[in-house]
């Protein structure tokens, strides 16, 4: 068995050559030797050359690199409505993956990347869903999915941190027209939080939503959403966010019959009824009583390994056959519950999950025939490697 | 000028038998003197001979006691879908009145209501919406209505700590009948929460509500509402309440471009942007940056007077012209946007405001008649003074 795995990195922007730094500067993960890089704009190539070690192979073309027999794995680091495609092209090499949220911008193309990766058990396809590393995430996963916790009444998640100011948003010629990246902080800034929502919460059913398209800034697509969900059982939820205000909040509440989950401010706190809601409900004889609570503060250690821990867990899961801890295939859950809050947001519709995957396609497709967007800047980072339609 | 106000109380229910008491036998407000009450129920007013001093007069029909020339003001403290009917008819003999919460079930009597009063512009007219004297809303109004704060970008109340157990319901007869009560939380519980909501940020100009009829209790009105609200600025919000939920959440965040005004566990904090969120976005020369704060605890001093606070408030706008904390016009208000919640609610669509008045007498009128509401216990407090239709 190997000792390390041969990694090449697809698009060397923002996020791309961060991780190239980290990977052969800062000495993060030994067991991954980036061996090679692909970015389509010139000024980028040049940069990882004058930059990264020498025994790293530099293509202007991802395909060269995936064909160059360079690399084991990869790493899809390029504008969301490519990662589908290129993670196919991963695929079908026999190359493990590593996605870049989101997994896609429409769930038609994820869902055809799933299919794909079916025919692929070997590949090892990771989403890079760095947050389910936090210990205050896993910890409420872990109370939630346990049942100890009883039956989910309600969940609230005010995410509303992403601040962004009007230079971000000019800074990236992708950044947030209908053609680039699909859709707006439900697209780029949140496919992390709506990840974590429904791994610890579950899917919803239905969702309704509020917002804005260019609210508070000058683009085509959301900077605002406030969403109602329904789930199966009956429980409801909220889930507010945007990149207009400042200084935001972000505080995830969940209840269950047992009592009441709180992360907010680095902390989480369990409220537990000694006797669960739905039965002291039943049994009490008093009209105004209700269950005696504790306060319990839970400790946690910190936000856990982030971006590093998924690499490593990536790296174990090629050489060792460890456990994913965000398998790819999951990416097309946040994929959906943003088509479906995006979808709602614009027609003012309820709608019902699973979402017409063929019908959102064709609302995106009418979106970025009759977009207004004009670009204000060049492209300073990123590789546009040709639009999948 | 009289010194003090001689007082009426329709209804010796829970409410009414509780004021009754603070006025005769805990000193409570001296500029008030209790002379008379009346209630339908034999029972109560039985208990009111035996209880109260002897220069009460207690009356079995609530028109004697107004015709009877011992009163100059007030209270009606009967069961909501009255309020009303006999606020009128203290009106209509030049009697000051104070009405409980809420103003009324459905919008089109409570308009009859307001129509009536400006005939009377000498009768005070007052709303038992005590909780207008509590300082941290007091604080939170003066606020964000100072303009200080910026305009409001969004509001979210999570107002779920009001529990009510089986029991509860069972208790009183009239209580969670379409026919009763006319509806369940937004009608008995939470009018004070959505009265304070538009005063302190205004009304919504739409609706969008999820939620349940019966989901946690054996009752056929709502006990579980989520609502999306939108506003004439393009502010958006959520309103949350539940009579199931233990042990609940209070907690009240206001969002203007000026920082984050959250009210949770007793305490006001404002978060408060150097720079307004509006200009930073736009003047920052940085993708990433955000305006720096300052966190501050604002101090406040307790609940108010609540209950007290409101009535010697009323007593003295008789004997000295003193401003009305809760002038009973704006009661109109809070049962319109509960109107809204629950018609959304039920029929899963957005209700913009002001709400068709007479359609929504239709849709109750229609709850009423398909009612299959079955009494388990007898009528164990309050008087049923006739239903209004």
């Amino acid at each position: 068995m190997a000792e390390f795995v041969r990694l090449g990195i697809i698009g060397i922007g923002n996020q791309g050559s961060g991780y190239a730094r980290h990977l052969t500067q800062d000495g993060w993960c030994p067991e991954i030797k980036l061996t090679a890089i692909a970015d389509k704009n010139p000024a980028r190539v040049e940069w990882a050359k004058n930059t990264l070690p020498e025994d790293v192979t530099c293509f202007d073309n991802a395909i060269d690199m995936l064909d160059s027999g360079l690399i084991d794995a990869c790493v899809v680091s390029i504008p969301h409505y490519d990662h589908p495609k290129y993670v196919m092209e991963c695929m079908k090499r026999g190359i493990h993956v590593m996605c870049e949220k989101p997994a896609g911008v429409y769930t038609k193309q994820v869902r055809e990347m799933n299919e794909e990766a079916k025919k692929h058990p070997e590949v090892v396809f990771g989403m890079m869903f760095n947050q389910r590393t936090d210990c205050l995430y896993r910890k409420m996963r872990e109370l939630v999915q346990s049942g100890k916790y009883g039956r989910i009444r309600r969940t609230n998640w005010i995410i509303t941190n992403w601040f962004r100011s009007e230079a971000y948003y000019r800074s990236g010629g992708w950044r947030a027209p209908w053609a680039g990246e699909g859709g707006g902080v439900l697209f780029n800034q949140c496919p992390h939080n709506i990840d974590l929502f429904q791994w610890i919460c579950g899917m919803p059913t239905a969702v309704t939503a509020i917002g804005g398209l260019g609210k508070y800034h000058d683009i085509e697509v959301e900077d605002d959403c406030t969403a109602l969900f329904e789930y199966e059982n009956g429980a409801t939820g909220v889930f507010v966010t945007t990149t207009g205000e400042a200084p935001g909040t972000n505080r995830l509440e969940i209840i269950g019959d047992r009592g009441k989950l709180v992360n907010e401010g680095g902390k989480l706190t369990f409220t537990r009824n000694e006797i669960p809601a739905d039965v002291f409900n039943k049994t009490t004889p008093n009209s105004f009583g209700r269950p005696e609570v504790w306060d319990i503060d839970i400790p946690v250690n910190g936000n856990g390994e982030q971006h590093n821990g998924i690499r490593k867990n990536f790296v174990n899961a090629i050489l060792k056959g460890e456990k994913l801890i965000a398998p790819a295939e999951e990416g097309i859950k946040s994929v959906e519950m943003a088509n479906a809050m995006l979808y709602s947001l614009m027609t003012g519709k309820r709608v019902e999950l699973p979402l017409d995957a063929a019908m959102y396609e064709e609302h995106l497709k009418k979106l970025i025939a009759n977009s207004r967007f004009v670009k204000k800047d060049e492209v300073k980072a990123g590789v546009d490697m040709g639009k999948s339609f």
